[in-house]
Order: structure tokens, then C-alpha cells, then sequence
């Protein structure tokens, strides 16, 4: 028994959700006090703050224009996401009805309790007992997932013209509007996620009683939820931006040679909605996934430990405890960025960011100390493939704390590599005026050695946390990895954020001053949003490799032995899946972009007036091109990672299958890192 | 015991390997008989068999510029080759000392013989001289490895401007020209290796007499020799002929607006000597080293099975009776494409080509099973892993024939995906309508995706071998697929031979017609090259196996389990170290690359009349560069690809090293297949 009682869960965890919700919505009345309104009265406050005022520019046209440049925005990407939603509810309900049929048929739709598994002398509750709530925790995980990215994206949608309004104010309130917005989803996403699975986990457990195995087991449901939804919304949305971003620049910027995001081009847009899809609630989805998963992969592990079966609940809390102490860190760390300190220079925007993962990161080791030390027993024993290991409480503590630092690493090492403040990046702009081919042979280059660090960050996390105490310290270490999630969230959608109001600002014609401003906040902003996927990467990592562990446990292999032909010839094709996915959905971004480019130059070349600024283009029919590719495309590649475990466990058994997981991952975690090097794309200057 | 006695092995080897090495010579006098001779005489025998002289083109200068052209190219091969084996005269006598001192002082250079460690009935020989043993064999093997690649790159460079002379006769003649030319190289390789191999262990044997661990485990120092010198050759040649093509590309075809390989292209002769020294002498060399080291793992795997411990020495040297029923059936599938059929029309040439591979295949599949059937007992006991595993002939025949399938399924998958006959070719060609981007996305994409039939076929060569006959199978099916190697080789390196023949007939302004015949061998050679580049990978990758089983049976691990924090961490560390090794080739590549178009461009503006054509480039200054830069850049990945099995092993012990030797296995073999679609540039004009 840890120092603390079990009255502390029913206190901390609830009550950090709540007041991490409720911070969510303070900053969201904050950003709202930036008025986007065509009354005049409105328009006449902002006005009376702006001590910047620029001569020449008609503010209230411009106000109006930000308005309806925003409006266009919001309703692509709200009519984009209830599209997706509702392909992803047919696909949600399929799964759920197979998940249940899958269940419950293994013992006939039993309804009589067994005796448990891992702990024969207790009743467990029968298998369609069983079917039904991991069915039901699979629907809510798959629900939580789509509202953490559909809010994101409402509040992206509704703080990105309000950024650009404020940039007229300077660089500093910009930013500030920006981050809260950030930080709205980063809280949103945490709070509710940790609420959620504490009020399933206390609800089920009315049912369950004693019966933890079965109670910890459908939940697991609820990160299988999370984590599929992520994958369509981040191949779907990740489809629809970058065919979007590569559609309007290749006929914009190379051929016509005007400026990003200048309203003349018809995918404008469609590129700015992509933002908001993709890098908002694509990410949103995404880590959301990676939250859950690792949550309900130490609470299952823990649930057959000796503190499952002696049924601590304080201690069975600890992952939840960890998540509750990471939101109050970060609503600490958030007060650095929005009250402690103003940006009063530019060049002050990054540090600024990268500064409050280094604060949320410390003030977090702390918090892992204090929960450790009170709500773990000082030894108990855990489950490790057939044997048992004995762990104390200060080895969790450096699970955990691994698991956070090498997500501090990661970051630190992807802002290096994708910021143009350094060298990497400098050269790879630098050759490109010998042309695209070394350009493309030094980016390539530049994004297979940003693997390097990365690789052997988590390597050491890996290392730590699986030699203390096997597969529940990898998922607390993943765990610890995204205990700073709020901040992490909120300093990746400042990126997509800042990018179109950097968007909003060209094309609504603002000044070259507040543009300049935009673009250094965009151009921090695509470094951060590369820092939010160095994170989301390194976490699938350590998450695949507990749901793996988890996956050998419940199998009942005790070995996954290289020097056998199943498990070998798993490894290899294993390996290679992550290239047949990437082939399938960069297949997909090319075509969605050709099309994109031919309905462009289309619309340039039939449009009378259109290069002169005299006719409106068709935004609706770029959006249109986005959407439908995306939609048709995310298909494939999701039934790849979907059917790959179905036909490998079923065709050639368990060891081949975890083969093919163990090569999946190994090589899966070195390929997302590469395109980070996109970011790079901030230091080609937006007006050219 | 077999049905054939031990003679067949004293006839049949060295008889084989001989009648290579007569078969190529045969080839290359039959190639010389193209006279490329500023003397009068032979300009007028070579004019009257000449039925399609063009008018308007001075015969004799034609002549005269080949000639100069070739001797160009020879020159800067020959040099740049010097260069490079100078300084691997020195890494090979410093590696094999370390070899000499490391084993020798395993046992304090023990000069008393001891127990065997397989057989311990038996005496072994002293460490002293296994130690003084396996050195020689090193040396001799980085020898051979050295020798196959400079024959190769002599018969090139003989060959090229004879290539372009024939092809004024037709395309039918300049194919036969070049394709004899790659049976050159073929041969002279296949037969050489096996026949220095053969040679050592029996001069070896007069020394080890009944000692044959002793024997076959100094033997391994032969594959060793090969393969590191492969490892310097490989990326030495990459890096001299990529920077060189990026570099002539760059300016001349994209700033300039010149047709590739123009004379007034400062880089063309720096193009012309890369093929030769990368892509002939490196790539002969990497072919080398798979097979020394596929043979050598072979027969050592074999002295500690039943067979070798029993002293049956026909069927221990069942490996190289493969290699030589392979050069017999390569022999008479050279005939198919020389003798019995001709070539009439450039759209023959590739399915000439691909036909090689196919006779190739159906015969020797009828040649490994007379020698399974002939050569090995019917039954026999094999070492696996600490347990035994009885195997039948059978097993083994199929073993060697999976391997020898998959290599052609191999190959015809490269060929279709790097045709420009095939639509995956011809849509990243179409991409290129919407600029550099699309292409390049596309492109990757394509790569991306013809991993995956390759991946499969190797994994069914592996999982078929490894069930049936362990390690033994696997280093087998690695010898199954390169028995047919003297045909392998005569294909890719006729890609370079007729990449050359173009470049020299549009240095020496030959006419259109001719350069169209040129252009079409070329594009068929870019794709064969292709096909061998998918061998070299598809082999390496099973050799890599071999090895590692090798490893792992010498280092006494009877289990590399994923589940341990110490292999996984190796497994996720060693799968990032192919992207590591390809940031710092590529990053080379690029370097080198600027500074070549630097240097062109440099040219261009500074010498008067170059662009007009009265005034001659500094074609030497180019092929420094390009010499400079890549034996300056071959040493950090060599260093890395040495160095990182000596760290691993010492710093975190074999079952790291274990982790990381599979996690780059399964990493690497996926990589290399990706820059193959860069033959697709087949697809674009020659002459813009």
C-alpha cells in the first residue's frame, strides 16, 4: 500500500480533469475577447488598442475579409470532418460488431462466471459479459478520439483569423492568442480523455466488483478505440493536407509565381482547411490514440500483478495519477508562456516554446517523484512472460522519468533538425541552388540522420524501463513520454494555428509589416508542429512495444526467438510494411495532388480575370478534390494495418505474428522521421 | 555418401572453372576482333563490313574520337582504381593484422594442438595457425575481390568505344559486342573466385590434413576479405559515379540545355568513369564478396555436420559443386543470347535480356538437382543451434532452388518496376508534367512499393531453407541464387558497357541514327543494371542470414528472444543503421555533387568558346573532384559499418550484437531496394 489512500483517486484524478477542462475554457474566453465581427462597434474596440495602426490599409475591409476567409475555412473543415465521421461511424460500428461476435463466440456467448486466469481461486465474469463492455469501451475510446480532434479543429478554425487580427497589435499578443488556442486543445484532449477512462473504469467497475482481470481487460477496448480512429483520421486528414499544400504550391509559388496562400490561388483554401484536418484533429486523434493505449496497457499489466490481484486500487490508479499530475504540471507550465513572460521580438518566439517543454519536463519529474513515492507500494511484484519480477517504487519512478526525458530529447533533437536557426536546415535551403535533385539527395539525407538521436533516445527508455520492470515500465514509460501532453498538444497546434493566420493575413491583403509578423510565427510554428510528431513517433514506439508485450502475454508465447523461420521471416516482412503503407499513401498524396494541380491551372486558364485579382476563383472545387481523395484513399493503407494481424496470426500462427509486429516496429519507428525535414519549408520566405 | 566418388571433385571444380575462364577469354578476343585502331588498315576492314554507312560523317575521325574517348575514360578508370586500391592496401594489411592478432592472442598464439570443439575425440590445430591460416585466407580473398572488379572495368572500358563502332553495322552487332563483354567479367569472376577458393583449401588441407573445423573456420577469412573489400569498392564507386552524374546532369542537361554526355560538358568524362569504377568494379566486387562469403558460411557450417565431422569431402564441397554446374549452365545460356539468336530490332533486346535470366534458371534448377541427388548422401545430420536436425538430400536440393526462384523473381520484379516498357516507370515519368515535387513523391512512392514482392520472395527462400536445413539452407539458398552469377553479372554489366557505347557516340558526333541504336541498348542497360543491383541485395540479404547464423552458432546463444531488453534494444538500434550509413553516403553524394557543378559551371563562364565548341574543357579537373570526394567519403560509413559490431559487442555484450545484426538485416535489405527506380531516368530523351 502506498502512503496515500484510495480517497486520493477519487479526489486527484476526477478533480485535475475538471480543472484542466476548466482551463481549457478560460483560455478559449480569452481568445474570444479578440473580436472578428463586421459591427461596427466591435470593430471600433479593437481598433481603439491598436497603437500599431498602419496607414493605407482599409481596417474595417480587412477585419471583414479575415471574417470571411476564417468563415471559408471553418466550414471546409467542419464539412470535411462530419464527411470522415461519418465513413469512421459505419467503420466504427463494423468493428464494434466484429469485436463483440470475435469476444464472445470464443466461449459460445457464455453467460456463467469462470474461474479467472491469472488467479484461478477467484469468479470471473462471464465471456459475453466480457464481449459487451470491451465493445462498449471501444465505442467511447473511438468517441473521445473524434471529439479531441473535432474540437481541436473548432478551436484552430476560431483562433486562427483572431492571431492575424492581433498581429497588428505586435508579435507578442499574436503569439499569446496562438498558444491558448493551443492550449485549449492540448487541455481538451488530456482532461477529457483521463475523465473519460476514469469514469468508464469506476462505472464498469459496479459491475465487475472483484473481478479486475475482466474489468482491466475491456477496458483495453478503450485504447483499441482511440488508437483506430487515429489512424483513418491521420491518414485521411495527412492525405487531404499535404495534396492540398503540395497543389497549391507547385501551380502557385512555381508556376505563377505568386506568393503562398495568395487568395488568387483556388486551393488556398482547400491548404489551409488541410491544416486544420490534418495537422489539428489528424495529430489531436493521433495522440489522443497513443494516450489511451499506453493508459489501458500498464492498467491491464498492472491488473495481473501482485497489486491487481491483491486489489490496491491506489496503486492499480498509478497510470491515471500520473496523467491527472502531468495536467496540473502543464497548466503551471502554460502560465510561463501566457503570463510570466511577453515575446516581445520574434526571434524570441521559439526559444519561448522550446522553453516550456524544458519547464513542463522538470516541474514533471517532480510530479513523477511525489506520485511514485505515494501511491505505489514499495515493492510489489509484476508479470514478466511467465516468470515473475520482483520491482520497487523508485524503479517505477525512473520508468516513468526515462520515458519523459526521451520525449524531451526527441523534441530538442526534431527542432534542430527541422528549425532554421541551425545548420541542417540552413544547408539543405543552401543547396538548393544547385537545383531540385540536390536538394531532394541533401533533405533525404538530412531525414535519415534525424533518426539517429531519436533511435537511440528511445533505445535507452527501452533499455530502463524494460530492465526495471518489464512491459509495465515500457508503458509507463510511454506513459511519462505523454504526461506532458496538454503542452506538448499546445505547442503543436500553435503550429497549424499560426500557419493560417499567416494564411489569413496574405490573403486578406494585410500589410507587409503583420505579414512579416505571421511568418515568423508560422515559421516557429512548422518546427513545433514537427516537435508535436517527433513526439507522437516516439510514443508509438514505446505504446507498440507494450501493446506488443501485452499481445505476447496474453498469447502465452514466452519467447519470440529471432533464430527461428516464423518468427524470422515475420521480422523481415514486418519490416517492410511501413514502406508498403508509405508507397500506398504517398501514391495517394501524389495523385490527389496532380488532380489538384490540373484543376488549378484549369481554373487560371478558364477563369477571365482570375491572375489579375478581377474574378473569384472556385475554392469549393480544391476543397472538393482534397476531400474526396482523402476519403476514397484512407482506405487502403488503413485495411493494410488492419488485416495485416488478422491474415499473418491466422495463416502462419502467433510467433509469425509477432515477428511481423517486432519488424513492423523496429523499422516503423525510423520512417515517419523523415519527412520531418518538411519543416524545413518555413525558411523559403512566403513572398517571393 | 553420395553416388559419385571424390574424384568428381578434383574433375569437376577445377574443370569448370577453368572452362569459365577459357570461355571468357574466347569472349574477349572475339571482342577485340572490333578494331578500334587510328591505322589505316583496320579503319578499312572495319569500313567494308560496314553495310550501313551514313553519309556526311567523317568514318575516319569517328574512329579516331572514339578511339581518344575511350582511352579518356580507361585512363581516368585506371587511375581513379590505383588510387582507391593504394588505399586499401593499407586497411587491408592494417585489418589483417588486427585478424592475425586478434585470433592469435584469443589463445596466447597457443602453438599446441587442442581438443576439437565440435569433435573432441579429435586434435586441432594450434591457434597460431588458425590464426597465420585465416589471415592468408583474408588477403586472398580482398585479392580476388580486388582482381574481379579492376578485370571488369578493363574489359569495360575495352569494350565501350567498340560497343558505339558496331552499332554503325547495327543495333544487333553493338549488343552482341556489349553483352560478350559483360560475359567477360561474368566468367572471369564466377571462375576466378571459385577456382582460388577451391585452390586454398586444398593447399590448406595439406597443412590441416583430418583438422577440418581448423580448416574451414580459417577458410571464412576468404568470404571476410571479399566482402570488406566490397564494402570500400561499393560506396568508393557510389559516391565517384553519383557525384559525377549529378553533377554533368545538373548544369549540362538542366542549366545548359545540352544532351547528356556533350563534350563540351566539363563532367562527361568524370560520368563516363564512374559507370566503370562504380557500377562495374564496385559492383563486381559486391557480387564477389555475397558469393565468397555465401560459400565459405556454407562449408563451414557443413564441417561441423555430420558429413564434415565423418570427412566425406564430396559432399562438403557440395557449395562449390553448385558454383560449378553454375558456370556450365551459364556457359550454354550465354550461347542463346550470342549464337542462337539475333537481335533485329532495339525492342528485342530487353526480352533478350530477360530470357538470359529464365534459360538461366530452368537449366541450373535440372543442374542442382543432378548434384544434390549425386553429390550428397541421402541423409545426413546437420548442427542447429545446440540440437541436431537430420536432413535428407531432398531438403537441400530445394533449399538451393528457392534461393535460385527467388532471385528471378527478383530480378523480373526490378525489371518491371524499373522498365520504361512498364506503366510504374512511365507514370513517375508522367508526374513529371506537374514539376520536380510530384516526380519526386511518386518516385518514392514507386520505390517504396517494389520492396514488397521482393521482400516476399526472399522471405519464402528463407522461411523453406531455414525449415528444412537451418543455417546450412539459408547459406545454400544464398549460393542457389547467385550459381547463375557469371549470367547475372554478364547482364548488369552490360548496362554500363552500352551506357558508355551512348556516351562515346555522342562525344564523337555520331550520327542520329547512331545514337538512337546506342540510346535503346543504353535504356535496356539501365534496367539490367537494375536487375543486378536487386540480385546483389536479394543475395546479401540471405548471405547476411548465413552469417548471422554463423555468429550466433560460434558465439554458443541458442535463442535471440525479442523479449529481452538487450536485443530489442539492438534489434531498434541496428534497424536505424542503415539510415545512418545511407545520411552520410548521401550526404556525400551531394557534397561532392555541389562541387562538381560548381566546377562545371566555374568552366562554362571562365574558359572562352567552351559552349560553342572551339574550345576544349579541363575534363581532369572533374574526375579529381569526383576521386577526392569519394575516397575521402568511403571512410566514415566503412568505419561505421566495422566499427559498430566491435562496440556492440563490447559495451553491451553478443546478445546486443545478436539484436543489432537482425534489426540492420531486416532494415538494410528494404532500404537499397528504394534508389532503384532511378533507372527510370532511361525513360527521359538523351537528346533533349
Amino acid at each position: 500500500m502506498g502512503v496515500w489512500s484510495d480517497t486520493v483517486t477519487l479526489v486527484l484524478i476526477p478533480g485535475s480533469a475538471l480543472v484542466g477542462i476548466g482551463f481549457a475554457l478560460l483560455q478559449w474566453f480569452l481568445v474570444s475577447r479578440v473580436k472578428v465581427t463586421e459591427d461596427v462597434n466591435g470593430y471600433h474596440e479593437n481598433l481603439m488598442e491598436n497603437e500599431d495602426q498602419e496607414e493605407g490599409v482599409d481596417q474595417l475591409g480587412v477585419v471583414i475579409k479575415c471574417s470571411e476567409i476564417q468563415n471559408a475555412i471553418a466550414v471546409g473543415a467542419t464539412s470535411f470532418l462530419f464527411t470522415e465521421y461519418k465513413y469512421l461511424t459505419i467503420f466504427m460500428g463494423a468493428f464494434g460488431a466484429i469485436i463483440f461476435l470475435f469476444l464472445g463466440s470464443v466461449k459460445g456467448f457464455s453467460t456463467e462466471s469462470e474461474p479467472c486466469s491469472y488467479n484461478p481461486e477467484n469468479l470471473c465474469k462471464p465471456a459475453l459479459a466480457n464481449a459487451i463492455f470491451s465493445t462498449v469501451a471501444f465505442l467511447l475510446g473511438a468517441l473521445t478520439s473524434v471529439l479531441s480532434g473535432f474540437l481541436g479543429m473548432k478551436i484552430a478554425t476560431y483562433a486562427n483569423a483572431r492571431t492575424t487580427l492581433e498581429a497588428r497589435k505586435g508579435v507578442g499578443k499574436a503569439f499569446i492568442v496562438a498558444f491558448r488556442s493551443g492550449a485549449v486543445m492540448g487541455f481538451l484532449l488530456a482532461a477529457n480523455g483521463l475523465l473519460v477512462l476514469y469514469v468508464s473504469i469506476n462505472l464498469f467497475k459496479i459491475y465487475y466488483g472483484d473481478d479486475w482481470e475482466g474489468l482491466y481487460e475491456s477496458i483495453t477496448g478503450y485504447g483499441l478505440g482511440g488508437s483506430s480512429m487515429a489512424l483513418f483520421g491521420r491518414v485521411g486528414g495527412g492525405i487531404y493536407t499535404k495534396a492540398a499544400d503540395v497543389g497549391a504550391d507547385l501551380v502557385g509559388k512555381v508556376e505563377k509565381n505568386i506568393p503562398e496562400d495568395d487568395p488568387r490561388n483556388p486551393a488556398v483554401i482547400a491548404d489551409n482547411v488541410g491544416d486544420n484536418v490534418g495537422d489539428i484533429a489528424g495529430m489531436g486523434s493521433d495522440l489522443f490514440g497513443s494516450y489511451a493505449e499506453s493508459s489501458c496497457a500498464a492498467l491491464f499489466v498492472a491488473s495481473i500483478s501482485s497489486f491487481g490481484i491483491s486489489h490496491n486500487f491506489l496503486a492499480m490508479s498509478y497510470p491515471l495519477i500520473i496523467s491527472s499530475m502531468g495536467i496540473v504540471v502543464c497548466l503551471i507550465t502554460t502560465l510561463f508562456a501566457t503570463d510570466l513572460s511577453e515575446i516581445k521580438h520574434v526571434s524570441e518566439i521559439e526559444p519561448s516554446l522550446k522553453r516550456q517543454l524544458l519547464i513542463s519536463t522538470v516541474l514533471m519529474t517532480a510530479g513523477i517523484a511525489t506520485v511514485s513515492f505515494f501511491a505505489l507500494p514499495s515493492e510489489f511484484t509484476l508479470y514478466n512472460f511467465g516468470s515473475d519480477k520482483v520491482v520497487k517504487n523508485w524503479h517505477l519512478f525512473f520508468c516513468v522519468v526515462t520515458g519523459l526525458w526521451a520525449g524531451l530529447v526527441i523534441g530538442y533533437t526534431t527542432e534542430y533538425y527541422t528549425s532554421n536557426a541551425y545548420s541542417p536546415v540552413q544547408d539543405v535551403a543552401d543547396s538548393c541552388r544547385t537545383g531540385a535533385a540536390t536538394n531532394v539527395i541533401f533533405g533525404l539525407a538530412l531525414g535519415y540522420k534525424s533518426v539517429i538521436i531519436p533511435i537511440f533516445a528511445i533505445a535507452i527508455a527501452i533499455y530502463v524501463s524494460f530492465s526495471l520492470a518489464a512491459m509495465y515500465g515500457i508503458a509507463m514509460a510511454a506513459l511519462g513520454m505523454l504526461s506532458t501532453i496538454a503542452t506538448g498538444l499546445a505547442i503543436d497546434a500553435y503550429g497549424p494555428i499560426s500557419d493560417n493566420a499567416g494564411g489569413i493575413a496574405e490573403m486578406a491583403g494585410m500589410s507587409h509589416k503583420i505579414r512579416e509578423r505571421t511568418d515568423a510565427l508560422d515559421a516557429a510554428g512548422n518546427t513545433t508542429a514537427a516537435i508535436g510528431k517527433g513526439f507522437a513517433i516516439g510514443s508509438a514506439a514505446l505504446v507498440s512495444l507494450a501493446l506488443f508485450g501485452a499481445f505476447v502475454s496474453r498469447a502465452g508465447i514466452t519467447a519470440v526467438d529471432v533464430l527461428t523461420p516464423k518468427v524470422f521471416i515475420g521480422l523481415i516482412v514486418g519490416a517492410m510494411l511501413p514502406y508498403w503503407f508509405s508507397a500506398m499513401t504517398m501514391k495517394s498524396v501524389g495523385s490527389a495532388a496532380l488532380k489538384m494541380v490540373e484543376e488549378v491551372r484549369r481554373q487560371f486558364n478558364t477563369i477571365p480575370g482570375l491572375m489579375e485579382g478581377t474574378a473569384k476563383p472556385d475554392y469549393a472545387n480544391c476543397v472538393k478534390i482534397s476531400t474526396d481523395a482523402s476519403l476514397r484513399e484512407m482506405i487502403p493503407p488503413g485495411a493494410l494495418v488492419m488485416l495485416t494481424p488478422l491474415v499473418a496470426g491466422t495463416l502462419f500462427g502467433v510467433e509469425t505474428l509477432a515477428g511481423v509486429l517486432a519488424g513492423s516496429l523496429v523499422s516503423g519507428v525510423q520512417l515517419p522521421f523523415q519527412p520531418l525535414t518538411q519543416a524545413g519549408h518555413g525558411t523559403t520566405p512566403r513572398s517571393t
